[in-house]
């Protein structure tokens, strides 16, 4: 593995890449992600696209994504002020891994029920 | 958005999509999937090439993956017996993505972190 160049190495434990790699994997992530790939959304307009998502649990993944710089949260003067969320280039530069995960779970999802069900019948 | 013809849909709260995504963006898939691409270890090989796993995560994590139909257990009739974990086909499949998303993290440690950082000092 003449991986000596990179910066991270998933491997070693005292490496921070396991903390962005929670950060990039949590599902809610991921699906901020694609909801803002066309551009900046307010929160009633992620919280109606991702459906099911509670409000206390997207607030915490938009706070979490904008402490790690994948997103910005910008608060414009008006009344009612009006806050909007968007990526930053960095978070922009996830669109080509996580909509790779993304559409694997997608393509994939009746073969991983079939096996949950196929192992479920024989337990 | 022309994705009707995808089996599932992330966006959907009823569709299992999510629990797929849960299944491979956790952090310990991710590296059993890394360290399975080579071909079959034994369960001390995955525990010491994945640092800092706990058996106890680790055998939490491949139980998952196996009932997910994403690897298989052979036990060899050996004495002490040998017990062996592979990839299936549909494991494989996870290379490409999988590595993707190590990719992005390990590339991109060092940006998150000052980006925490940053955060940090002016909070």
């Amino acid at each position: 593995m003449e991986e000596s160049q990179r910066p991270g190495d998933a491997f070693d434990p005292g490496c921070p890449t396991r903390t962005v790699l929670d950060r990039i994997g949590d599902k809610w992530s991921v699906l901020v992600v694609l909801s803002l790939l066309d551009g900046p959304r307010r929160f009633t307009q992620l919280r109606d696209r991702i459906g099911g998502v509670t409000p206390k649990v997207l607030t915490h993944t938009l706070r979490g994504m904008e402490h790690d710089g994948l997103l910005v949260r910008t608060v414009f003067a008006e009344v009612p002020p009006r806050v909007e969320y968007e990526l930053t280039p960095l978070g922009r530069s996830l669109r080509e891994p996580i909509q790779a995960v993304a559409d694997w779970a997608e393509a994939n999802v009746r073969t991983v029920m079939a096996a949950r069900a196929a192992r479920d019948a024989t337990s």
